[in-house]
């Protein structure tokens, strides 16, 4: 195999969704694959199975690779500082992905910022927890997503699951808040940046329902601090490739950051059939340190819905039912099996009607999940 | 490797640009490659390397691919009959692509359908081209494109390279013409038909190098006679998958039928970028009997300009220039080496305005072009 561009760790859906924009720039990906025909294994013809908890495999994979990025944030902080100092360009680099991975990290850093957040505490005992008052939001500081990790606790009782975690915890408050947004910046090492329309992210379950493009009715005031927060994070973080900063706009409409991602992000899969430059496309520039792509939507509302796995066993064979049913909507399936809960695709509805992009979206994601 | 659900043969840029759209709907290509890293197998895993000359290696690769389409039409007819009779899903199939592949019975079965054409006579001799008249443009009536086994001829004389190639040759009457347009139609098995916006093809030497989506200024009627004439030749060849039509308009404001061709074509690329659905994607839908998408323009205006190999040796670094000068043009790389006049890749600008739209899009295949 001739040298790749770039190496990726991890082989979910979102290195999958990196090989269009990879294949349309003329980039080569090498993949770190959790197995054989994992996601973007399926995809990606120089790819490694290993992994990433594994130095051996991570080495390996990164040879020869001028840059490393990454589909998801579990590499080992310890792995990566050894990677960095190796002299591999890891991007993000270990010094900000630190606050993608430790939630109290995070929330200390952003103190520090005065970067406006839930308020929050860590926990060590018991004690604490009464200390830091109910209702209470307990998170694991790491390791948790899509609702994993994270207890919502109105008394002690509440927090028996979270404590029998064994892992460190930190309590934030329970946000009143009006709904959930989420921006996006892509930034490059040398420090050029694109920000993303703010979107509505609407969760179920604590996992990404549909996201709405952009948020319908935000102030604009609130979208502008919205993007230089994310801006603003970015910057101080040092993040390189895709940021995104979920959000609460609280009852009283504030914006409050609720948790950072760096890489991809399911709250930019709409860029795809919706903006000038996918987030995909975008991290891939901004790793690469290459010149960044426009980030406005193409029409005046972009919704995507997410296909998590439900009642269809054989996605392939629904396919031809959700195109016959709507045949402008995007369809992206990830080729994975469908276990419940899965996220196993999504589907993408544009146009200059909301209620009508909204309900195009709705029923092509019904179709996929529930048949 | 898992089943395919489908095999493509020849690993050039048409194969590699249905990619993207196939990871988009989970769909898995089995190709047949020339080499080991031509433009398509650096981006399809489950790749064969070898011939399409050789029935042998087309079986292999066939094997368990329930649909078989094409990258270019250079498969002999007879292996293509011989797979058909095997059982195979040729699509577009043997009877259709004949008309692709051969100019003589092209010519013939449209004058039959009563199509317009430019008036011409198969040529054995150079009594035949006398009685044809000069002057004239002489074909080979297999296996030329981009120019190649094209002769302009004005006298006997210009006519020596025609037949010291010593293959069957065609002639057609040099046709008046303002301007070379492009009519593409997906067609499906079951005889769903999309028609995209009927485009200018500005040719340069023989070889497309660039193209206006929507062609400006086309008479609304002539639009409408072009469409109207790619999905009555779809439906009477039979074709399935991407049927092309290029067109001549007439100084005298009529459409004639230039050349046909049976799979995503050159004249379509600016539907990645510009079009609801690109003609990648609706390639594949068609040919796997799926319902097709929408075809319309996203933008009023869409230019795609094609990068042939030029000045620039080092595509790759001269990336970052074309994107730093121009960032919204979408860059497309075919993953190729440079060799002069050879297609490397192509750009795609869109917008409202055609004069900047245009300026964009030339300014960033200069750049790739010449440097």
């Amino acid at each position: 195999m001739p040298s790749p561009d770039l190496a990726v760790i991890g082989g979910g859906q979102l290195a999958r969704m990196m090989q269009p924009p990879a294949i349309a720039l003329g980039l080569r990906i090498r993949l770190l694959a959790e197995g054989p025909d994992v996601s973007a294994a399926q995809v990606v013809p120089d790819h490694v199975v290993g992994d990433h908890t594994d130095l051996a495999s991570l080495r390996a994979v990164v040879a020869d690779a001028p840059v490393v990025t990454f589909d998801h944030e579990h590499v080992p902080p310890e792995h990566l500082r050894a990677l960095d100092a190796e002299g591999h360009a890891c991007r993000p680099g270990p010094h900000a992905l630190l606050f993608a991975q430790d939630k109290a990290a995070m929330r200390e850093r952003l103190g520090e910022l005065g970067v406006p957040c839930p308020r929050n505490a860590p926990i060590a005992s018991r004690d604490d927890l009464e200390a830091f008052g109910f209702p209470a939001v307990l998170k694991t500081t790491r390791g948790g997503y899509d609702g994993k990790g994270v207890w919502v606790v109105r008394s002690q009782a509440d927090a028996d699951d979270a404590f029998a975690a064994d892992r460190p915890l930190l309590a934030e408050e329970l946000v009143d808040f009006r709904r959930e947004l989420s921006a996006l910046v892509a930034r490059s090492p040398s420090g050029e940046m694109r920000t993303y329309p703010v979107v509505e992210s609407r969760q179920v379950g604590g996992v990404c329902a549909e996201v709405v493009a952009p948020a319908p009715g935000l102030d604009p005031r609130l979208a502008d601090e919205g993007r230089a927060l994310a801006e603003r994070i970015a910057s101080e973080l040092d993040v390189t490739g895709i940021l995104a900063v979920e959000l609460f706009e609280t009852a009283d409409g504030r914006l409050l950051v609720n948790e950072l991602a760096m890489r991809p992000h399911n709250t930019g899969h709409w860029s795809i059939d919706g903006a000038e430059t996918s987030q995909f496309e975008n991290h891939l520039r901004a790793v690469l340190d290459l010149p960044l792509g426009g980030t406005r939507a193409r029409t005046p509302w972009t919704v995507m819905v997410n296909v998590l796995g439900g009642d269809v066993d054989d996605l392939e064979a629904q396919r031809a039912v959700v195109l016959a049913a709507e045949p402008d909507v995007k369809v992206h399936l990830y080729g994975k099996s469908v276990k419940a809960g899965r996220k196993v695709g999504h589907v993408t509805a544009y146009g200059d009607d909301l209620d009508d992009v909204l309900a195009r979206a709705r029923r092509a994601g019904a179709l996929l999940t529930s048949g």
